[in-house]
C-alpha cells in the first residue's frame, strides 16, 4: 500500500512544492506496482515538467528508477570505472573509438548505450554491423570482459531501469519529454547501472542535436553534472558543436570504417581531436592522468602505438565479434552501388545540414523510428566535402552507399539540398563550445 | 482520425498557447473515441489545471462536453426557460421550492440535478425520499411535465455529457479537481443540456461550501457568468453565505419537510429568504418581471396565496410521487427516534459548523461517498436552534433523527461540538454576499 494518496502526490508537484526523498520513491514504486496508474503519472510527469524538479528530487527520481532493476555489482572490476555519454548526434561514432582508447590508459570503461532516439543513430547498431558481436552478454561475462579488455559495449537490457522505459513510453505521447530534470534523471538510471566512478557527457548543440542552443544545452549540462555529484559520482560535461555532422560518414558499418581509422591514428580531424577532447576528461576525471597535457600524450602514444586499436580488436574478440574487419573493412556489411551526389556550382561548403542528412540516412534504412523497422547495416552517405572545404561544379559532394543504383535517386536532391555553397570561405567551426565541472 | 497528434494538443497548452475552437473540440471527441487516452488527457487536464483556459477555451470545452450527449430539444416547451445551479452547501433544500415557485410565475424550470458531491446533498436524494417520485424521465414525459406544470427536477443521465463523466472520473484521482475553467465547463456542460435561455448560480462561500473565500467564490461565479455569456446565454450568480447551515434541516425527508413549509409561506428566515432572493434573479434572467420589486410581488403572492404549493403538488403528481405528503408529512419516511442534543451551557450560537454537521448527517446515512452506499431517507439532523440564536443550559440545541436510540450516541457530541456558544450575541451574518452579472 502506498502512504500516501496518488492525487495527493500529484497536488504537491502541481502546487510547486519540494518533494521528498520518500515521495519520490513512493510515486516509482507506487508507479511499477501499478498502485499509480498511467493517467496519475501522466498528470504528475505535467506537473514536474511545468513545475520542474530541484537537484535533490531529480537525484530521488533518479535512485528510484535505478532501484526499478537490475543495478551491476563488477565486484572484481579494478577502479576507476568512467563511462561517457552523448546527448545524440549525426555521425556520433565516439564510443566505438573512445572506449578502447581510454582503457589501454588504465581506466575501465563499462559501456551501456542506446539504440538511438528520433534522427540520432545508436552506437549499438553501429556495434552490430560487425558480424558476430554480441551486445549482450550476461553480468558475469561483463565483468570477464572488463577485467581482461578494460572496456565492454553493451546493449540496455530490460532489467535495467525498467521504470524509465514505462515512463519514457509515457512521457513520448504526452508532451512531457523535453524536460531537464526528466531528461537527468532518465540518463542517469541507465548510466549508473553499471556500477560506475565518474560520467563524462557529451552534450550535442546545434542543428543537428536535440539542444539547437547553447543555453539550453549548458542547462542540461549543468543538471547532468550537478545531479550525478549529488549522487556522489564525478561528472564533467563538454557542450560540443553538432551544426555539422561529424567526421565523414554516417551509416553503421560506414561509422565503423571512420572509427577504425581514428583508432589507427587517422580519420577526420573533428572525430579524431573531439575522441582525443573526452578521452583527456575520462583519463582526469579517473585521476588516470594528472594534467590535461599529460593526459593528451597517453591518448596520442596509445593512438600512434597502435595500443588502442588493439584493445579495439580485443574488445571485438571479447563480444564474439569479427575482428578482422579491423584489417579488412571489406569483412564489413558493404552495398554494390557507391553514387555520387554531384555539386551543381564550385564553392565553400558553409553548410552541411546535420538533421536533414541523418533523416536521409535513417529513410535509407540506416536506422529506425518504430521498433518493426528493419536496420540495414551496409547503407548510409559518405560526405566527400566537409564544411569549410570547397568543392568544383560537377565534383561530388557526398558518395550514397546504395544496393541498387535507382534507389539513390530519391535521395540525391536532399542529399545535394543539405549543402549550402559560398563564395567566401567560412570561418571555422568550434568543435567545443564550453566545459561544465 | 484526429487531425493533430494527441502530444502536440497537449504541447500546446502545456507551453501556456491557446486552444482554438476545433482543437478543443478534437481533444473531446478524441478522448470520447479513445484515440486520445486517459494518460493523454490527464496530461492536458494538468497543463490546462496550471496553464488556465480562457473564456472562450472554457465555453468550447462545455460545448464539446454537452455534444458528447444527449441535448434535449424541447421544441413544445414556451419560453423563458430558466434553471438554478448551486455549487452545494449544507441544508440547501432550495431547488424544490424554487422550481414550483418561480413555474408559477410564468417561467418554464427545466431542472437536471445531481446527486450531491463529498458532504453536500443532491437535490435528487431529496426528491427519491417522497414515495414513488421519478427522477427518471423520458424526454418526451419531461416536455409533457414542463408544458402542463412548468417545472420538472430530473436526474442527470448516462446520456448527459457523457465526456464530462468521463473527464470528472479522471480529475477525480489526478488532482485536477479544483480549476475554475474545468469546474465552470462540467457544470454548464450538464445544465446546459436541457436547452435553457438562462442560468441563475447559486454560488456558496463559507465553512459549509466548496470555495471557503469569497474571493474565489468571485472567480468561480464570474467564470460562470461570462462563460454562459460567450455561449449566448443569459446568466447571473449569487454569491450566498454557507458558514452556517442553511435553515434547520439536514437530511432528505426532513429538508423536503422544511421545503413544504417554506412553499406554505412559511419556514425558517432564511430558506425563505434566499429561495425569494434567488427567485427574483430567474423572474428577471426570463424577463417575467421589469424590476426586482416587481419580481418580489409575485414571488410573495405566489407563496401567500397558496399557487406555489399547488405546482409543487402538480409537480410531484406528475413524477409519480406522493404528493399527499404535503398535508400530511407523516407520509414521508421517518425515524422512530428523536433524540435531543443538549446544550451544555446557556450562551447564544455564535457558529454552527456546517462541515461537521454535513458530515455527521452523511454518516448516519443521509448521503454517501461510495456509490454501493445506500441513502436513509428518514435520518438526519434537526437545529433545534440557529447560529444568532439563544439557548439553555440543559435546553435542545439539536435533534437526531435515527431509527434506534443507541444510534445517536456516537454522533451527540459531534453536533454539540459543532455549535460554539458566545457569551454576546454575535453580528448576523449577511445572506448574500455578492452578485456577479
Amino acid at each position: 500500500m502506498l502512504m500516501t494518496l496518488p492525487a495527493t502526490l500529484i497536488a504537491h508537484k502541481r502546487d510547486g512544492h519540494i518533494h521528498s526523498q520518500s515521495e519520490i520513491s513512493e510515486i516509482i514504486t507506487g508507479f511499477m506496482k501499478n498502485q499509480i496508474t498511467d493517467y496519475q503519472m501522466s498528470a504528475w510527469l505535467m506537473a514536474a515538467w511545468l513545475n520542474g524538479l530541484n537537484k535533490q528530487e531529480t537525484w530521488a527520481l533518479t535512485q528510484a528508477m535505478l532501484c526499478s532493476g537490475k543495478v551491476l555489482k563488477l565486484s572484481t572490476v579494478a577502479h576507476p570505472r568512467i563511462d561517457k555519454h552523448s546527448t545524440g548526434g549525426v555521425g556520433d561514432k565516439l564510443s566505438l573509438c573512445l572506449a578502447p582508447l581510454v582503457a589501454c590508459c588504465g581506466v575501465r570503461v563499462p559501456m551501456i548505450s542506446g539504440r538511438g532516439l528520433g534522427h540520432t543513430g545508436g552506437t549499438l547498431y553501429k556495434l552490430e554491423a560487425i558480424a558476430g558481436y554480441k551486445t549482450r552478454l550476461s553480468a558475469a561475462r561483463f565483468e570477464k570482459v572488463l577485467n581482461s579488455v578494460g572496456a565492454s559495449i553493451i546493449g540496455q537490457t530490460a532489467e535495467v531501469a525498467p521504470a524509465d522505459r514505462r515512463i519514457y513510453a509515457l512521457r513520448d505521447v504526452t508532451a512531457t519529454v523535453e524536460s531537464i530534470p526528466l531528461i537527468t534523471a532518465s540518463i542517469l538510471s541507465k548510466k549508473l547501472a553499471a556500477g560506475v566512478d565518474g560520467l563524462v557527457f557529451d552534450v550535442k548543440v546545434g542543428a543537428g542535436a536535440f539542444m539547437t542552443n547553447l543555453t539550453a544545452a549548458r542547462q542540461l549540462a549543468r543538471s547532468l553534472v550537478s545531479v550525478s555529484q549529488q549522487g556522489g559520482k564525478r561528472a564533467v560535461a563538454l557542450l560540443t558543436n553538432m551544426d555539422a555532422p561529424l567526421g565523414k560518414m554516417i551509416g553503421n558499418a560506414l561509422e565503423v570504417i571512420e572509427a577504425i581509422e581514428v583508432l589507427k591514428n587517422a580519420g577526420p580531424p573533428d572525430s579524431r581531436e573531439l575522441t582525443v577532447r573526452l578521452g583527456i576528461e575520462m583519463l582526469l576525471l579517473g585521476r588516470a592522468a594528472r594534467s590535461e597535457a599529460q593526459a593528451r600524450t597517453m591518448l596520442e602514444k596509445a593512438l600512434a602505438s597502435g595500443a588502442a586499436l588493439e584493445c579495439f580488436e580485443r574488445m571485438l574478440r571479447a563480444h564474439g565479434g569479427d575482428a578482422r574487419c579491423v584489417t579488412d573493412p571489406n569483412r564489413l556489411p558493404r552495398t554494390k552501388q557507391r553514387v555520387p551526389v554531384l555539386a551543381e556550382r564550385s564553392g565553400w561548403v558553409a553548410t552541411c545540414d546535420p538533421k536533414e542528412l541523418a533523416w536521409v540516412a535513417l529513410e535509407m534504412g540506416a536506422g529506425r523510428t518504430r521498433a518493426e523497422q528493419t536496420i540495414d547495416p551496409a547503407v548510409g552517405i559518405e560526405l566527400a566535402v566537409v564544411r569549410g572545404e570547397s568543392v568544383q561544379a560537377g565534383q561530388p559532394l557526398a558518395y550514397l552507399h546504395v544496393h541498387q543504383k535507382p534507389h539513390a535517386k530519391k535521395f540525391s536532391a536532399r542529399v545535394r539540398d543539405a549543402f549550402s555553397l559560398s563564395k567566401a570561405r567560412p570561418h571555422p567551426l568550434k568543435l567545443v563550445l564550453g566545459r561544465v565541472d
